[in-house]
């Protein structure tokens, strides 16, 4: 995994992310995720409430996505306060054609899917780079410190290679948000990614893991500002 | 939910507590469960420790069984160090014919499910009054804090009433000692308590609930001393 | 320690918490406290929200407080949105003639002390019973779990009495909305308060003990109805 | 702040960490710091249990001392079973010529605080570089989340200029082993690192901060694997 932090401006990842922001109109209350993209989509509803009085309010999936919206001026709430959202927007490590998503990435996966499902309408932003007919990267999983071991055992009874990631700017492993590790796991290619799932989300000790089947929409950001938008078939 | 600290003597909580600690052998590294029950199989590992010579190691389940295990004088170790343990030894709030159990009522079931599926052999000690032939009792469900309300909808979605568990020395809800919330859900009687087990796992922040199907013998104290031990069929 | 969520009604508790409730304007920020006093004043700002149009932002200090505040109407906002608060209002369990307070029997008193040195005014409401001439009840103190020990030793050394606080409807001890233990410390009469909050916060492993020397005035409910106010001497 | 992990061999890290193993005799509890120094100082105690039977428990002080540890064979305790140890070791990333020291650079502070504190000795191993006439560095402090902004403001007050640690494979800030930020604070030159560290530790919501006033000994190890010796002077 390569540094995630990047200030470098990415035209395909700014048209995804903005186009998202379209979607949003005053009343409503978002859900706002995690990353590089839809920091686009954050900082574009940021500038809508400031120059078009757009009145929304925000729930953020991480310390990350607090300190954008802060920093771009949106009013928060609290998913105890406003259980049910009418949108949420976020980014994808990569996301195949029948629109499941592995997230985790930036180890914010955990509140980004219980954001996500907490929404009626849930639009993944990402650029042509994600995309594939199958997912094959690695699956981040969140983990209990005290389940490690045995998650690691585990994940590999399922056929996975499990890593525990570790940190740079501190000793030893990555935290989450919420205190816990992440281990990312090697599948290869995921032939079905739904019964995946379920049986990771079965082992004991696992928090939360990256594969997503509850995506809406997705729009795919290009380098010349056009976007393809692809609906779930449902 | 009755007060749980009981520190009056039970006589078939006693017979069946220490019979499991008979299962012990020097050399095990053994898991020790929470609650009133198990608690004289923790006593009564002390007794053997420093009478006996009986040279184990412990894993705790929560703060209670590690202070109990230190003022016995028993070893511990973790699972970091021990991934595999011997053997596991914990209470239940209600077990079938079939040795699915729930447990939950300490709020002590994460880690408790954790090192009992890490162990060869899991044990539950249990008096009659805990038996039933068909699980019915409310099934604590640890959920993370900020997921609360997503967990509340898709629990009564499964048919579930919950309940958010109230402190009594503390202003506010029990908070784990993972720092989490407890619902403790109703079902009415619960048919196929696998099933259940698995769509629970699967609701966005949910980190573990109390249905266990993982139990290998259950030993049931009676009062007279005498101890019943059912095996499940495989 | 008894009970803590009582639910009859305490006219004295009533005429202090509704008293501080007419601090609040709208346009305000306001700190949230924990406890059955304080809970008044959110009831009393919820039925201003809904009924006269005060238009506040809360910014609660506890499980419990933001869960009043919710059910209240009350909209809610973060520290980290709003670092500077207008007014934080809260509870004790004992307060001195020179407004120092001992708080934290609700085990909330970190994120009590947060918000409430985050405010420019800080008021306490409360009754009768909790003044003292002089502060001589238990100092709740909450200790990192791997600190326990040290925490108990170091507390000694300062000629205290500390006890762990044990939970009732979970298995071992109460753990605080921050994941931690409570040391609730018996130091007889407390004859300089400040030089104990220094040496209690020391302490290492010491997250925040109860006691509070930044309260600028003191709203005395009597069962009549009227409310007494003592401002600190600067 | 530069990449924590390094892979590369430093014969005055090495020379310090194995003459202070040198200190650890049969019998011993010992707390076994964090970071590359002393992770030669766990390596060189592993190889002398295997190799000389040399039979002791320890204490970790992370994750990553957890880790090293398991893989070198010591057999671990806890504080709650051990509360007094015989000796801790450990690393700093500055040490001023009376033994005052920084520390926190890996984030794990706080538990190596306690630690120490729980040793009736307490040993810093370094390299020549870390040494300094004064601290000058920044100064890392252990904060809850919920009083981030809080902390920067009294950080600010004392005259230092606090910098959020950011992660670099998870998004947003570095998460510690006890699910907290990291505020790197830059004092200049601390004239008075005791009243520094007192007046740390009574910011509301710091949990624990890198000065460290109770180092007993210090190993510097030079390149030609010569150590020198310093002793506090009481």
């Amino acid at each position: 995994m390569t540094e995630r932090n990047t200030s470098t401006d990415s035209p395909e990842k700014r048209a995804a992310g903005i186009a998202a922001a379209r979607l949003v109109s005053s009343g409503m209350v978002v859900g706002l995720g995690t990353g590089s993209t839809v920091a686009y989509t954050i900082k574009e509803l940021g500038r809508l409430v400031r120059e078009k009085g757009l009145d929304i309010l925000g729930v953020v999936t991480s310390y990350q996505s607090e300190m954008l919206a802060i920093e771009a001026g949106i009013k928060l709430t609290t998913l105890s306060q406003h259980p049910e959202l009418d949108l949420a927007i976020d980014g994808a490590d990569q996301i195949d054609s029948e629109l499941h998503a592995i997230k985790g990435g930036g180890a914010a996966h955990t509140r980004e899917k219980i954001v996500s499902v907490s929404a009626k309408r849930f639009v993944v932003v990402a650029d042509e780079s994600k995309t594939s007919t199958q997912l094959d990267k690695t699956v981040p999983v969140e983990v209990l410190p005290f389940a490690k071991e045995l998650a690691v055992k585990k994940i590999r009874e399922l056929g996975g290679k499990p890593h525990l990631r570790s940190a740079v700017k501190k000793d030893g492993p990555v935290i989450t948000d919420n205190g816990n590790f992440v281990l990312d796991a090697e599948f290869g290619v995921i032939k079905d990614p739904e019964t995946l799932a379920l049986q990771l989300s079965a082992i004991p000790g696992v928090v939360e893991h990256g594969i997503f089947c509850n995506v809406d929409e997705l729009y795919i950001g290009n380098k010349d500002g056009s976007v393809k938008i692809v609906t779930r078939q449902k």
